[in-house]
């Protein structure tokens, strides 16, 4: 892959998506049907019952993909304008290999107030609202408002879908390589290292975990520090994490590593001096924490990263336009530990029979991933 | 036209419109573009210099349709959700017609504060917004603050569209009839009655206008009335009314009679006391102020309506997919009265060889009219 070639395909449509009209206008009667005065008797009934706006509109089909631009990738806060291009991303995606009808929403506003308030007014265009590349911790406080608030299913997917795509991820190397009585190490401790950590918390017993330590920018997410927030104070107790470490003391001794955070962080002296063999998630985007073939050659024996073009792309796509086609399918307005265990045993369970070390999860272009795992929240 | 057509059209795709990837997921490589690591470069080169979002993105080509369900039809504040089939219908002539991407979005929010705030957070995601359906006064205020306060093109439908039209229609109704020394009456003080006085108000030299009524729900508009709004008591003094009529009153011996207001508020008695074969825009929509064949019996010349099964049919639609085409094109942010006037004679003289009582406009149907308008404005 060249630069040029990602520019070219950007431009080509100007961006990555269309809107095209469902319908043709060839007369005026057509136009009396599509427009006034037909459209006016339909107008009138959701009026009436507000809830035929799903039957009639887009409403009924169109997920929002909404996102401040706080926390886009690994580039962090950079604005409206230029997280679309991922966002729109993210459309292809639902779109292609969801079959989802998907539209994308970056707000020139940084206020979870704000942010509340306007998601609340775009509610009535949207069947559900995949919240995107917002910051930790303000996701928190927006996610679950919106839940309480609105009447329609919302995900934060880099909360979730990361969580759900890791722990099917855990599970097939587990699998693979028979590692049992294993410590854990998260790096990144934002939105989606908290909801992955809370979701292999619970998980603790089913796949033999033996410590979680969670580290962010300062070091161990430990009970004697001093600074953390509220989300991290609680899993830091939740963690049994009593004592000060840097990085790569944090590192030491580990059999995974779980990497949600930026690129190069880790080196090969890190991986060698983990326990034998480790399994390492790379998953920070566009630069994963260790390239895959430095952390094969430290003696990892099964790496991950998020991106397309390296063997086990652990990436959130493989698990949102299924999440989405099954929240919408159920009505489901949140996703909760239970759903997110289902989908991933779902992924676990369809893929057994290809699991290898080069394969621990199946393609996101699979496409009969989204039914599975949609199926799985019923 | 049957009731049920309508509703079949409107449930057959759940909607009117379609959100389509303009890209193909085939391939890893595909996806290593489309997505991750490729966006991040687009991402990254947005955020150094953001106005290649306009090259690289929807923001290039896409115009959002933004209501507040506060004025929609004839019907009144009917809400965000109940709007959204004449804002899908909107953006369906967009693309059938003009072949522009445009994109429905009913806010559930009525203050003009937080309508402004909300589309100034949305404006990112767009190359320019159309204002539909909100009712007056505010109307003015959100797009006034809006045009300030944006680098976008934004324009509200109903004011200045609807003049347009109305100007066009009214210069080849005076063509055909041959009118003179003429008197107006203007039914319906809102956004487009406004807009539309306004419009006339500046072109009383070149058609020969002699008096211009503005009527609402109260009677004329005139400056010994104690109720009016600032942009209303600003129309009286510019209309020089300053008499109390009750609207039979001030219906009579007009030449034309110009409907913004609501259905079946005409009789035949009001159009026999009128001038001889006065000119009849009744385009109130569902339902007009008059039914054609009523207005004609009473002796009306030419009877037009916003309707698309009737002859002369007088709607925005003919006019907004080519303003937006002219105003992307040559990067225009308000709609001014030059503007206004250049594009209703861009239509009348487009039209001029095919002029009779019956077909005073050319048709919604003619794809050559968003360039034809579109190209006036350069």
């Amino acid at each position: 892959m060249k630069d040029q070639d990602t520019f070219k395909l950007h431009a080509q449509h100007t961006g990555k998506i269309t809107i095209n009209s469902a319908v043709r206008i060839k007369s005026k009667e057509d136009l009396a049907l599509i427009y006034t005065p037909g459209v006016a008797q339909v107008s009138s009934a959701i009026k009436n019952d507000p809830s035929l706006a799903e039957k009639y509109t887009i409403a009924g089909k169109t997920v929002a993909v909404i996102s401040d631009g706080s926390a886009v990738l690994g580039l962090g806060n950079i604005g409206a304008k230029a997280a679309l291009p991922v966002m729109e991303g993210k459309c292809v995606i639902f779109k292609e290999l969801g079959g989802i009808d998907a539209f994308p929403l970056c707000l020139d506003e940084q206020s979870p107030k704000e942010i509340i308030s306007t998601i609340k007014s775009l509610a009535p265009n949207f069947v559900a609202i995949n919240l995107e590349d917002i910051a930790a911790p303000k996701c928190f406080e927006i996610e679950e408002t919106l839940q309480n608030e609105l009447s329609i299913p919302i995900m934060h997917d880099d909360q979730h879908a990361t969580a759900i795509v890791t722990l099917a991820a855990l599970k097939g190397a587990l699998y693979v390589t028979k590692k049992k009585s294993i410590v854990i190490a998260i790096v990144g401790v934002g939105a989606a290292g908290i909801a992955t950590a809370k979701l292999l918390l619970d998980q603790c017993k089913g796949l033999n975990i033996k410590e979680i330590r969670l580290i962010d920018s300062k070091g161990l997410v430990s009970t004697d520090r001093t600074d953390l927030n509220s989300y991290k104070k609680d899993l830091a107790q939740k963690t049994s994490q009593h004592k000060t470490m840097d990085l790569s003391e944090a590192l030491k001794k580990i059999d995974v590593f779980i990497g949600v955070s930026k690129g190069d962080l880790l080196t090969k002296e890190m991986v060698l001096a983990m326990n034998s063999a480790p399994i390492i998630f790379a998953m920070a985007n566009p630069t994963p924490e260790i390239m895959p073939q430095d952390a094969l050659a430290a003696g990892a024996s099964i790496v991950g990263t998020g991106r397309s073009d390296f063997p086990n792309q652990i990436n959130n796509a493989l698990v949102y336009p299924g999440i989405f086609k099954g929240l919408i399918k159920y009505r489901i307005k949140k996703v909760t530990t239970e759903i997110k265990i289902a989908a991933a045993n779902a992924i676990f369970e369809y893929h057994k029979k290809n699991l290898s070390e080069n394969n621990i999860l199946p393609s996101i272009l699979d496409k009969k991933i989204p039914e599975v795992i949609a199926s799985a929240l019923g």
